[in-house]
Parts: C-alpha cells; sequence; structure tokens
C-alpha cells in the first residue's frame, strides 16, 4: 500500500508520502511517490500517487513525454493553462493507461487501479488540490474538506481531523502529518520509511522547503517517541470512568 | 460497518461494541451486536458480531437453540465442556449459516460474511479470548496480541496500541475503549452511538458490569470533547520543526 496527504493551508500546500511499495509482503520496494514538476515563477505542479506501481509510472512517464527522445521532450504538465486543465490531463492518463492494462477496459475494482493527489500552483490563478480517481474524474480541495489522504489512510485520519487548522504554520503542519504518518506505520506494514515531504508557499511558484525524512532523522524519531508518551498523558488526563 | 472490541487484561476481559447496522447509507437501523449467556457461578460466554446482519442474526439464533419450541430451548453455549469447544460449535454454525445463504457455497468473499469475538469463561477453565473468522476457524488471544477488533478497525487501533496495559484496571479500560471508539465514530458513518459495555471479572463465571452508553450519556461526552483537547495539548507539546 501507501500513504500520502495533501493539506491546504492558508500559507499555501503542504505533502507528505511514504516510499514502500510491496507486492505481497516478501516483495516490498522504496519507490518515490512524489513527484514535482517546477518553472520557477511561472508554475510548481505535484502529483502523489498510491495503487498499482506500474499504472503509476506509466502515467507520469506519459506525462513527462518519455516516449519521446529525450531532446524532444516537454513535460505536458509544464503546458497547461490552469490547474482544473492540468487535474484534467492527469485524469485523462490515468484512465488511458488502465484501459490499456486492463484485458476487459476500465473497470472501478481494476486490479491495474491508481488514485492521484494533484497539487499546485499556475501564475495568474490560485493555488489548488485535487485528488483524482482511477476513473479520470477529479474532486478539489476547499474550506471544508482541506485535505486529502489516499492510500493507507484511516489509521492517520484522526489525528489530522481533529488537530488541522487552516491557520497552521509550515513548521506545524510538518509535526502533524510526522504524528498521522508515524500512527500509519506503527499499524500497518504496509507503509514505510522514508518520507518525501515538500511545503510550497502561495504564490511562490517555486517548490518550497523539500526533504527525505529517514530512519535516521532525529526530528521524527522525537516524534515518534514523544507522541507515545504524550498520548499516554493526554490519555491520563482525561477524567476516570467512575460508575464501577 | 461495525466497531467491536474485545480485550484481554490481568484482571479479566472487557468488551464494547456498537449498534450500527446499515445497508447502504439510508437504511440505518439500530442492533445490539453484543450477546451474552450466564449460568452464574458456571459460566459467562459473550459473543460480539460483524458483518452480514442475517448470518449474524442466524448464528446466535441457531446457538440458542431458536428452532426449537420455547420450552426445549436449552442454549447449546450452555453445554460446551470448555471454551476451546465453544469456540468450535460458534465457528460450525458460522460456517453453516453462511454455505445455507450462498448459492455457491462458502467463499473468502461472500456477501454473507461475518466474523465474531468470542470471550468468556467456564468453571474450572481460564477465561479466554477468540477471533473467529467466516471460514469457521479462529485465533486465541495471548499476552502478544491481547485484544481483538472487527468491523471498522483501523481509526481505533492507533491509541489501543499505544495506551494498553495488560495492568489496567476496567475503569481505565472503559475509559480506553472510549476513546478508541469516539476516534471511529469521528471519522466513520457507519459505526454509531449507542455502544454496549461489559466488565467479566476474572473467576466470577458472572456478568460483571455492564452500561448501555448512549448519546446523553455525561461520560462518553466528557471523554468525547476532552479527548480533543487533550489530544490538541498533546499535539502542542511535541517539539517544533526548526529546520525551515
Amino acid at each position: 500500500m501507501t500513504y500520502c496527504v495533501g493539506l491546504k493551508i492558508d500559507r499555501g500546500l503542504v505533502f507528505m508520502s511514504d516510499t514502500r511499495t510491496n507486492a505481497g509482503i516478501d516483495n516490498i520496494s522504496t519507490f518515490r511517490k512524489m513527484h514535482i514538476w517546477e518553472e520557477p515563477g511561472e508554475r510548481v505542479i505535484v502529483l502523489m500517487s498510491a495503487g498499482n506501481l506500474a499504472t503509476t509510472q506509466a502515467v507520469i512517464s506519459l506525462l513527462d513525454e518519455r516516449s519521446k527522445s529525450p531532446s524532444e521532450r516537454v513535460s505536458t504538465l509544464l503546458q497547461t493553462p490552469s490547474m482544473f486543465q492540468t487535474a484534467r490531463l492527469v485524469g485523462e492518463t490515468i484512465k488511458e493507461v488502465i484501459k490499456n492494462s486492463s484485458p476487459d477496459g476500465q473497470s472501478a475494482d481494476s486490479y491495474f487501479n491508481a488514485s492521484f493527489i494533484l497539487g499546485g500552483q499556475i501564475k495568474g490563478s490560485e493555488a489548488r488540490l485535487f485528488l483524482i480517481y482511477p476513473e479520470g474524474n477529479f474532486i478539489e480541495a476547499g474550506e471544508d474538506t482541506p485535505f486529502f489522504q489516499i492510500g493507507e489512510t484511516k489509521y492517520g485520519k484522526p489525528i489530522i481531523v481533529r488537530a488541522y487548522d487552516p491557520g497552521m504554520s509550515f513548521a506545524e503542519t510538518a509535526k502533524l502529518l510526522m504524528v498521522s504518518f508515524d500512527s500509519t506505520l506503527k499499524s500497518n506494514l504496509s507503509v514505510g520509511l522514508p518520507l518525501d515531504m515538500m511545503f510550497y508557499e502561495l504564490d511562490t511558484m517555486r517548490v518550497g522547503f523539500r526533504k527525505r525524512i529517514g530512519y535516521d532523522d532525529q526530528y521524527y524519531r522525537m516524534i515518534s517517541d514523544g507522541w507515545s508518551n504524550a498520548l499516554k498523558t493526554a490519555f491520563n488526563s482525561l477524567p476516570e470512568f467512575d460508575e464501577l
């Protein structure tokens, strides 16, 4: 499986993804699931993927026009006029890849399915965040649903639901997402370190702070250990059940 | 869906289940999912169910011998010589019901599937806790896996993983399970109040403290509100990300 989160805050967009891919439980590899395209000052596009690895890699390669010779390639993601058109382009590409992989064509429960979180900003328009389904259609994050998760989403959802606030700083979202990822990692083998993290600051049209968080990351270790203790303290701070 | 947890602590067994049943999202009902059989001083048997409601009700009815006239009925669960035999009996009954419901016979992904948590104690032997699969086979809780969840298990797992301790008191497990259920309820519509809770104290062979927790339950409200705040406090107590 996979776990990716895209989050919209007042200051911009935040992305985090894990890197574990598995086919069965004894065939585990590390693959980047966060892909970034940038034309500094003009646009930043981020795409995170969950699902069949052959499908997601094919989608990325097609968007990058890797079917052409290297000198002729210009990623189509650098040419779309708006984020909405970018989401449509990604959606169409997913549909095409799944259709070509499945002998029976596109279906909701296809083995070749994949879903994507797309976020970014193109000069002259607003920063936007989309969740794109295997069927190629998509939804956009808004005030009421300011974040999207794909992959193994359930373990890490409660903390985001409770602690998210649109006024958060980037540092606070880093903390929030590390707690959410750590809860997932502790409960599910199919999500694993290292993690990729990226902050996009509104209207900069530039990739912001970017980091790969590995096993030896001091801050992640602090959060992981600290959260266990903080949770126990929080738990102990609740009133006792006194009806016995 | 459903959410049920059976927990083994040094002092005994703890059970909690929700009561929401749904077929689609506009067909929602309340059904008890915790069933208790007691012969005071001799045995206590608790069965919690998740899955197809027709299957789980049929299993309970068969175990209760409701096919007989009321005067002839003696629940077969009151006659088994050991908890292991009880688990086998429940397993066989599940298999039989699913087989009779499915035109194609038993299969792993049958629409008629159901799983059960079975716990209790029979005089002369130890208290035991089992998870029974739709296939009729089962596993037992031990030191390393002291709890079982069925239904919508993921949201509420992280807090149990982190805060569980075999030396807990019953009051502490009540708090723990309420937090776990509240996290699930807040994230998933298919799990709903009221909740059923029961404590079994080791070697008493008697149903212990028992309660139905409804919308107006003061303690549950305190935990639900308090946990949001406690989580925020816990979250704020973690060190800040200072690499920006």
